[in-house]
């Protein structure tokens, strides 16, 4: 049985965030009793003709029937005259399912296909949930109907809520941009990282833009900035098997197409993006399991970008870098722990780590004026950046992750899926 | 402050275990105040001349001034009448301790020189403790007298007392082999992964015997016996900044020196000294913080031993399958997971998993006859055994961890250091 929680201490004080509307997407939700009865766990999502869709997946080996499919769809445009959809839902994941996995793939596209008119190629799946269990999917077939009937421009709330499982709070994010004087807009719903339920281990994205942009460029857009947004987050280090970022352009915006990657006005669209990507990507880290402090852990000097992920990522997954967040402990000797096993270039005598604007560290050794005082009082913080020099090169990297709390070991040891 | 445990529930029933003396090994221990008074912290072992020393070391970039002495040293034949040295305190690490690292060594090695009339170049040290504190060496010149004047040959159990400082048992293991008539003891202590006071996360192993062996001999059989053994176990994938293993050889067993790694007697040599070392490692995994579970994952039918060894660690590190053993949930999907992420050549429809000899999933899905019961039966055992088998070629590799629970984050984070 899922558990409920208390809602995540790094959940948005506002609440869910107002996005606009996207010209030429439609939402509906409902609940197909995948799993639970009575939850909502299905979203359908209809893309007006002419829209293009990008996508970044799990690079998983063992990934799911949808994952497989949505990457063999991205950029077939089957027929010009007809709409896209996109069908999400919770409770299965699909994965690890064999033959019987790949026909219930093929069932819901048909499904989607025969309602809203559209051809198959067209129609794009997620699944998350439990591994390894057939997908009832005729539950989901059986409310198609009430889905295509449901379709409405106003309902991005509910399609958050709908792919949220047991997420402790719903995740969306906006930004627009004015592109030769038209005013583009992008809307986000992401769930993930919540992974309340044992198994509900997947983190889904589906971003909505009205831009008009040729699918290749948008497609090489999204793949180069997934790197440091999404890519640059971590909870526990574990990759799921369904992972599914989508980015979806109806083109309805007054605008001429974005045909070239390296124009100005591709830069300013894929700034705006960013800037819904990123957004995204901390909400999921915020509701990372048990997580009660948002990291971010910065690391300058380095030789190459790669060298520079390498530390980023070998501290934000450190499970004793993580504790100590947890225990407010200044103890930044983890952190050298977690540079030097790293495998990047490193030279420990022209390293340098700091807390917030605390230098704990410089030279091989503790920084002179090192104040355990101060820096313990730093880590009371809510938000902890940590910054790492290492004092070789011009590459940076900046990755996202969470403490490591008796939540996570409540979370995903003491129940029983 | 450093936190007292109960004892772990993985300890050896019987105790420390009766380990023969080594003809030519002499110990001797104090208590000198490194960190904490009345602890019995320093350790000196003495080495008759004619010993060789094999070593292998941590590969962090960040090591510590110790480690970088060793790794000069070892090899190194300064006068061969001369006995050699090996001294190690708890207690401060002598990492990141920039040059005044450098100097702490210097220091006691020319006090363990004097005191035994050995070269410098003779003596190696191991430091284990907090990192990025000056190592107050004065304290462990100060009892250097009384520890040569201490020395024996019975002491090997205090030994391996005193360099435990908060591992829950002291860790020992012994072997013998008769070699054309003569019969070769083994005998090796070792401490680590009770990192039960934050930061003393150091594996240090000292293994002895009277085998006459050539150095780069002994140095190759080491190394090569390393990669099965220590470099197969984890408790949290984080690396320390000191990890030691040191070999010493006496030369004392009335044997023809081994010469030849080709040779029989170097093969029964190295499958003697490969029960010590596999022994030893898997009481380390015992004695991991909180651990509960002794867990092994052995994958068969790779195509390459790396990616054997990829998948094997990918699961052994694994947050998810760890807390899943955990909380005794025979959760196969997250060991699919896991497989996927590893980076390793893997096929979906080739892959079979069986928890203890119980098949739970085979051609990529669940396992016909699989029951959730008797799975969940078998994971109530304090050892389990997971094998992967990837269906793709003859490689295999064995990795041993333990479980993930509320007392490592009870350990690492609830206690300030």
């Amino acid at each position: 049985m899922a558990k409920i929680t208390d809602v995540s201490p790094l959940a948005p004080a506002g609440g869910f965030p107002s996005l606009p509307m996207i010209d030429g997407v439609r939402f509906a939700t409902a609940a197909a009793g995948v799993k639970y009865r009575g939850r909502t766990d299905v979203l359908l999502a209809d893309l007006c003709a002419g829209t293009v869709i990008a996508g970044v997946f799990t690079r998983s080996a063992t990934r799911s029937a949808p994952v497989l499919d949505c990457q063999a769809k991205l950029g077939q445009l089957s027929d010009p005259t007809k709409g896209f959809a996109i069908l999400v839902n919770s409770g299965n994941s699909n994965a690890f399912t064999g033959k019987g996995g790949v026909a219930s793939v093929d069932a819901l596209c048909d499904s989607v296909s025969a309602q809203l008119g559209i051809p198959t190629g067209h129609v794009y799946t997620s699944s998350t949930g439990v591994i390894g269990e057939p997908l009832p999917h005729d539950r989901i077939i059986g409310v198609m109907e009430a889905l295509a009937r449901g379709l409405n421009e106003v309902a991005i709330e509910p399609a958050a809520r709908a792919i949220m499982t047991t997420d402790t709070f719903a995740k969306g994010a906006a930004a627009d941009v004015v592109i030769d004087g038209t005013k583009v807009s992008i809307s986000g719903i992401a769930k993930g990282s919540g992974m309340i339920a044992p198994d509900m281990a997947t983190m889904l994205v589906y971003i909505f833009t009205d831009a008009k942009i040729a699918q290749p460029v948008l497609q090489r857009i999204v793949s180069d900035l997934n790197e440091t947004t999404f890519n640059a987050i971590t909870v526990d280090s574990d990759t799921s098997t369904s992972d599914s970022l989508l980015v979806a352009a109806t083109g309805r915006a007054n605008m001429p197409e974005i045909t070239d990657q390296a124009s100005d006005v591709a830069g300013q669209f894929a700034t705006a993006l960013k800037s819904v990507m990123m957004e995204l990507a901390h909400q999921v880290v915020r509701d990372g399991e048990g997580a009660t402090k948002f990291v971010q852990i910065t690391v300058t000097g380095a030789m190459t970008q790669a060298d520079a992920k390498k530390v980023a990522m070998s501290c934000a997954n450190s499970p004793l870098v993580k504790t100590a967040i947890a225990g407010e402990d200044a103890n930044w000797g983890r952190i050298v722990m977690a540079v030097g096993k790293s495998g990047a270039q490193a030279d420990r005598d022209r390293l340098s780590i700091s807390f917030g604007n605390i230098v704990v560290a410089e030279n091989g050794w503790r920084a002179p004026g090192y104040s355990e005082e101060a820096a313990s009082e730093y880590m009371k913080n809510e938000t902890i950046v940590i910054t790492v020099d290492l004092g070789l090169g011009p590459e940076r990297f900046s990755a996202w992750t969470c403490d490591l709390t008796h939540g996570y070991i409540s979370i995903n040891a003491d129940y029983r899926s």
